[in-house]
């Protein structure tokens, strides 16, 4: 975010959410102001409002915003003290509590916990608005064009005071403003085809996945076309591992409950994980995380340095709890499957061992054809005592990290405050067709676990030492990720994933036979083929086809019959009209077995 | 059981249970006998006693019974009043319970709930010891083979009265006895080689899995070399079922209570369960059978009858209660991994199904080298009213089964009572090489579920009819299969299973780099590899190879090193020379395609 936060794009969204409080204060005078942050993309403000808010008001308030915006205000910055805030503050009680919080030094300026005590607090006017707030904003409102902003309002899915579900509900109004008409309108056409490709709906079409709610919120069943999809590239990615010396375990789904006090996940994460199971005199956890379990695997042998590394994969499904209304198809589950691996490796091979990682990772997602992607890069914020661990071995890890996206050429950056408690790590940032970020596959240094298990191997001069561990996971989450891609794709999916992959198209009856054995050749060529018998006019059989986004048709009547042909049209409509079997089969197999994007 | 028990073996055994209960009262004669029934491969009696027993009490059982052998005393068999009995065992409680039992017909008089009431009750008598028992014996003591009875204790694992851990635990005392010595020597024989090949032993020695207590009891974690060795078996049977027109799927491991109350399966199967899992106002459980999954799957679409029979395989993951003293290494586990599918078919589909599904594990079991196996075909006790569903539904069913059977010209018996409540099955029983039967893979029609979870199919006449299901599952349990292939084999698994293949012997330092070559060559080969670098002695590194069971060794020298070649030593310890590496690698190649028993 730093950079975003030094962007005038920044200062224009945080200036148009406090031009929005203005307007809602003069739509709803008794309405009570709560805060009101920049986000990416655009901008949201939270109200205490007297009614529920309707699409007029709604109307209402952007034209008020523009009216604002075209009159030229500047927005004036001051310090005062927090006696005077509470007065000029008096009438909006969540701006009183933030000030008493921000004194007390229980929350920074953003509403954030912790910080020091404030003895000064800073104010932003705009026209008749003023506002707690550090800024930045824009010098004046002509600094915004006016046809560049946008409000909506969504359902508040848990907007609460300060997210605290036991406090007020607040409804929620979402902005957006970007620096012209052109990006706006680009955007919000971003928005609407984000809808249209909404995976859940996607997934409907092709029937990759379904919920049951006699099964269960957030739990996803994988129908024949999507386990098509998420085998194929689970299968792809062990081969990949297996080539890169890794070795897969497979280990079970829970596991008793001391083994995640040691592991210190429990109590750490209890609020997201399932209740425990009582089996006779014990508890067990349905797993959180894959690592204490390949760490018991690793702590059943002695281990040399000789044996090092070691490198335990395992797409090793883990359930962890999410309140129902965070639940959003594949991407917010309770049930999910990580891409995991954990490598037990010597101080000495850190770097290089950080290094293949995070080239497998690059390498998975070029494959995909994912290629706009950066790291972040997290590290120690170093005002904070939360971290475990020797300074020494937190500047080795640091270094290696960004020695590693140096090597690599890797875009990164370099986020303090963002490693984990355990360590420095580096996460995968993709940006999808849609300028979407999502936080992808990660890499993470861990000192804490080897240390709370006593992990040891036997260094060469006979001495006990402490192996270091690596975490690292270039999916991240196998539903998550396929989540992804399918918006990414719009389902059109690389051949070498599709479900179906041809759909054979006999125009009558008569050429069935000739479709199946078609069918069977291209069978034993390992294509995966669908034959559509049905009575529909070859015209809705193409249609059909398209709609599953089927990447080769093959049409075939008495002509292509008779010539051991087919008529090939791809799902993108493209006509490469008939070729010989042969030559269709060898060009598929070409695409399937190269990745290729493209199909033919 | 059923020709077991018309055999002379088995007058044998009952007879010679009779006579250590007899010389077991001779040397405590306070004793209280509970039952004894003959079993596979032996018999047992339980006692009541009034001192632990030791060595030396079953040394003298041991002699005192071939003593009362040789006593040519006849067997007679005579019926009594209930009173009289009553007042013959007056000394006996567990028989005076058995007795009343017998009267108010709540047991048979093997002590099985529920017969009957009985007017008559049958005693046998020998020398001096008088049995409650309805036979068969053998006519006279000189019947058996006094060399050919042998007697063993094994600490009782659950031997209550009446199996009831609530009640009075006893002591029981094994015995075996054969027709000749020489059966009993091969017998004792077997049971030395079973003991050596316990799975648990040789699973530590290649290192296939490992438990954890921090884990959990019963929840195997497999090591890479087991993984290998799993997941080669589910990555082929996979194949095997897709070629077979089955579709994979992938579930959740949890469903909500629901589901299970639904299914039947809660609370009938509860003690068999898990303890719920509480979510929000929801309940859990981890799941005990895939089948209410795969039906949620099934009915999230309308079906016509031209989209069955849909095959949905999943090699699912499942969590049981078992006590914790029943846990035995992978044969007896808490998680286990079902290579489940649910067929979903017309009723003229079921016998068709039913075959291809037999034949399925025909053909798993032959390719394995499993070839001694029979079904066991279970059909309804026609006196009991447990069974669910139409008559006719039955009729048709276990029709279909026998059909299957008579087709396949498949070895079966046919049981009577061993029906699920749902519908008649078809069990595959296993004779490993130690003649021992392990119950494998399932077959089973089921009318239940459809009904229960109301499952549909638009027939072709466009009215609403119900699908009829078969659950199918040639291994079972991988882990239990996998348990037993490694006794059965004794870890010496047939090439294409190894988890190495190939062990690359150098002779001396400056093969290595000769070694790593034919690694290379051997891997893009799809050759599982490993070489040994260490510096013992050639004769030490093919003891560890062999030890490790790896099916060739690979012994290379400078004279190899300069032709090209390996010299090939097998793990049975033949040495088929020197050959040219491609020589090898086509050999090896051949072996592991063709999935053969041999090594060359």
């Amino acid at each position: 975010m730093s950079a975003y936060q030094d962007s005038k794009l920044y200062r224009i969204r945080h200036s148009a959410a406090h031009i929005m409080a203005q307007a809602m204060l003069e739509r709803f005078p008794e309405a009570k102001i709560a805060i009101g942050p920049p986000i990416e993309d655009g901008f949201y403000y939270d109200f205490d409002l007297p009614r529920p808010i309707n699409e007029e008001d709604l109307q209402w308030v952007e034209n008020r915003m523009k009216a604002i915006i075209g009159g030229d205000h500047a927005f004036d910055c001051r310090e005062v003290s927090p006696e005077e805030a509470l007065a000029l503050f008096k009438d909006q009680p969540y701006k009183v509590e933030l000030i008493n919080d921000l004194v007390s030094g229980r929350v920074d300026d953003n509403g954030s916990p912790i910080a020091e005590p404030a003895e000064r607090i800073t104010i932003y006017t705009q026209d008749t608005f003023m506002d707690l707030c550090r800024g930045p904003h824009v010098a004046n409102t002509r600094d915004i064009n006016p046809d560049a902003v946008s409000i909506t309002f969504k359902m508040p899915a848990g907007a609460y005071w300060r997210g605290d579900e036991n406090r007020q509900q607040l409804t929620r109004i979402y902005g957006t403003a970007w620096e012209s008409p052109e990006e706006l309108q680009d955007y919000l056409h971003r928005l609407e085809e984000a809808k249209r490709r909404d995976h859940r709906i996607v997934g409907e079409r092709l029937g990759l996945f379904t919920f049951s709610s006699l099964v269960g919120k957030g739990l996803p069943l994988w129908k024949p076309k999507g386990t098509i999809l998420r085998d194929t590239l689970e299968r792809w990615l062990r081969q990949v591992q297996i080539d890169n010396g890794y070795e897969p375990v497979v280990t079970p789904h829970i596991g008793n409950l001391n083994l995640y006090k040691t592991s210190g996940h429990y109590p750490y994460y209890k609020d997201s994980q399932y209740a425990p199971i009582v089996v006779d005199d014990e508890e067990f956890l349905l797993r959180p995380m894959n690592c204490p379990h390949h760490i018991m695997i690793y702590k059943s042998e002695m281990r040399s340095y000789r044996d090092l590394p070691v490198r335990y994969a395992e797409f090793g499904t883990v359930y962890r709890y999410e309140q129902s209304g965070e639940l959003h198809g594949l991407t917010r589950v309770r049930g999910f499957t990580v891409d995991d691996a954990h490598l037990f490796v010597t101080p000495d091979q850190l770097l290089e061992e950080f290094i293949s990682a995070v080239k497998l990772t690059q390498y998975v997602f070029n494959t995909l054809g994912l290629t706009d992607f950066r790291a972040r890069v997290g590290i120690r914020d170093p005002e904070s005592d939360k971290y475990v661990g020797d300074d020494v071995l937190w500047t080795q890890a640091t270094d290696a990290i960004l020695q590693a996206c140096s090597q690599l050429n890797l875009p990164h950056t370099v986020e303090a405050g963002e490693a984990a408690f355990y360590g420095p790590k580096l996460d995968f940032i993709f940006r999808d067709v849609l300028k979407r970020n999502w936080q992808l596959g990660t890499v993470q240094v861990d000192y804490n676990l080897p240390e709370r298990f006593e992990l040891e191997y036997v260094a060469d001069d006979n001495t006990r030492q402490r192996p270091i561990m690596i975490h690292r996971a270039p999916f991240g989450s196998v539903e998550r990720f396929v989540g992804i891609i399918i918006e990414h794709f719009n389902g059109m999916f690389p051949a070498w994933l599709a479900p179906v992959q041809a759909l054979l198209i006999p125009i009558t009856d008569r050429n069935v036979e000739y479709a199946e054995g078609v069918a069977a050749a291209l069978k034993a060529a390992g294509i995966r083929v669908e034959i559509d018998k049905s009575k529909a006019r070859m015209g809705a059989k193409i249609a059909a086809g398209r709609e599953q986004n089927v990447p080769w048709m093959l049409i075939m009547g008495d002509r292509d019959a008779a010539a051991g042909a087919v008529s090939v049209r791809l799902r993108t409509d493209e006509d490469l009209g008939a070729m010989p079997l042969p030559q269709f089969i060898e060009m598929a197999s070409g695409v399937i077995e190269s990745k290729s994007l493209s199909l033919s």
